[in-house]
């Protein structure tokens, strides 16, 4: 008999996570939670989303809890949603929750927390909405509790929407951005290895590519793993974690290296 | 059947937290532990008796296990309290454990941690008390000891006091000074919004306040949550987190914009 | 009943110890994972190696998951040890587990990682086998898998050694060097007391002993704790948690006062 899984994202810092999980555990003192990051960037919304997108499939099916939420408190909305793969998302409805929903099979179902009863049951502040409502609802769908019970169901249409950047591919030449930025300095940019060898009919380990940013210009090679380059040496790669294509440095900062930024645009074609 | 509920909060680095917790484990396998934080400012009683203060009351009944202790291996005192909502305090007689066992129900019984029985087996080192008495003590707690085991009874006023600043409200002026500085930045100040509310005899959203810090002066907005003020602007709001009056930035920080470290002295009246 | 217990020890960021985290408990619902750190310095395997070594003695028996992997994808192996006091270590053939190891009473069995049956499902990849191959594998152990099952049988000393640098004792001297700093800027230096007390046939509180770096000459007394000397001023102590020497400033950091980085040189003599 498995106990009641949870995951929980945010981008709180000091003591706000534990309070959070005080709460869930005062509800359900057997779940198990497993916190995926409170390193999020702080109201990094996309960032949040790219993290519950990349780290959910490989979590068991349960309740997954994110709160990167820059509007707490103003009239966006507090949502649970339903996937196909039978998990529930809970969080702010501002586009957090999305992508995530999408790669676990797409939404079924989706509910406003209205139903005050699974609030905490003290006042409700204006500022801290993790604590006092996300978390105990998301403890009471841990513990059985159905979704529409939650509240009042919404159309998933009406749901503020969220997607990452698409890469074109034209003339020879991939036009890519960057996605997202990893603690080593690794950097996921839009797109897929499929996308990078439809420049030149294949993709092969050592396969060189000219890479401009504005009007710096490098050449890259393909490799399968960082350990395949000189330390100090730049990749281009298929980022696991990430699930895409990644330009990194084999033990170093491919963002520093490159002074790359999120939404960086890049244009990539065969050297 | 809740398995046994632990708390923990230190400002120790790299793997001591996770030596602590392996202690707590091989005394008690199946305890719960909840870390509310590592990352307490160095050698910062306040700030970790602050941050108990505020998240303990969220936390399922249980024991508290904070060591903030730049004392340690000196003379002061290990110290386990019983406090009227049924919990233990588990840490040093340095202040730490104070208000959070006020805000509790207030000390039932104090006692020194000198049964070494209950201590680890081995030797006991100088300067790592957190994995030689205060972890297995707070273990064994956990597990069901009685507090009257762990040692000799003190008389509790006879325990290091802390308390934190008080504001005071005078001749249409709201004197108060920053208790705590949170990862966003956001200042928590000393006071409550009711001490706001005096010096204009009501207190509303967009009420304005004149805030003087040293030689600067700000007109800053009372309003109810972050999102209710454009980005980069500032406002006194109630912190839900840490209970009481705050002053921040909407998606930024407070403490940077206003140059504000702790204990600065700030002056408030109505604008 | 104990639940199964694993530590887990990597220098990954963001998700990745979470997602590892959910493969675990997705194999194994009921695991108890203690996470050693995840701030260990990226790509650090004498690092992580070291606080392997000072925490394993205090976890309980169990499964002990490591990863700093500069040469993830490569043929560096993927290997599984199993030790005298009953542990198993799982982790990437570099030398990481070996100083552990020996401490946990040394190597019983040593396996490669090659029965593809134990790791994920899905295709593998080449730059996150934390997910696919060792937090599998892992689960698989602390579920009760025998390590013959793991993969072919290695010979222990086709192991990638590691050992941390010795000190010297000659001419009165004492030689020595970094082998670690901690989140204070404590400094763990190769040695213990008794090399000191060598030097001069006795090691008491306030013995003053005159240590050498570079052109630099300081006098720094040897103490039983840090609040033995007043906030600010060095000591030589005895480190509790890296078992061994250390330079520490009461309340600061040893590593910025004395410009130290890993592997500095000092020689100390009785002043």
């Amino acid at each position: 008999m498995s106990p009641p899984f949870l995951t929980f994202l945010t981008d709180f810092g000091d003591t706000a996570p534990a309070t959070c999980r005080g709460v869930i555990w005062s509800i359900l003192p057997d779940a198990r939670i497993n916190d995926l990051t409170h390193d999020t960037r702080q109201f990094g919304i996309r960032d949040g989303a790219f993290l519950l997108w990349s780290s959910l499939l490989y979590q068991p099916v349960g309740v997954h809890l994110a709160v990167v939420d820059p509007g707490v408190g103003t009239d966006r909305r507090p949502i649970a949603l339903r996937v196909t793969r039978g998990d529930h998302l809970v969080g702010p409805d501002n586009g957090l929750l999305i992508p995530a929903a999408e790669r676990l099979g797409g939404i079924v179902a989706a509910h406003v927390l209205d139903n005050r009863a699974l609030w905490r049951a003290e006042a409700v502040s204006a500022t801290f909405h993790g604590r006092d409502i996300f978390a105990p609802v998301a403890a009471h769908l841990a513990g059985g509790t159905p979704i529409v019970n939650v509240g009042t169901a919404l159309d998933p249409m009406d749901l503020v929407s969220l997607r990452f950047a698409e890469p074109t591919v034209k003339d020879g030449t991939l036009r890519t951005s960057v996605l997202f930025i990893d603690a080593f300095g690794n950097c996921r940019i839009a797109g897929q290895p499929e996308d990078l060898a439809s420049l030149r009919g294949r993709l092969d380990a050592s396969d060189r590519f000219t890479v401009r940013i504005g009007d710096a210009s490098h050449e890259i090679p393909w490799q399968p793993t960082f350990g395949a380059v000189a330390a100090g040496e730049l990749l281009l790669y298929e980022d696991a974690d990430y699930a895409g294509l990644g330009i990194g440095v084999n033990q170093g900062s491919a963002a520093e290296r490159l002074d790359l930024a999120h939404d960086a645009q890049l244009i990539i074609e065969p050297t």
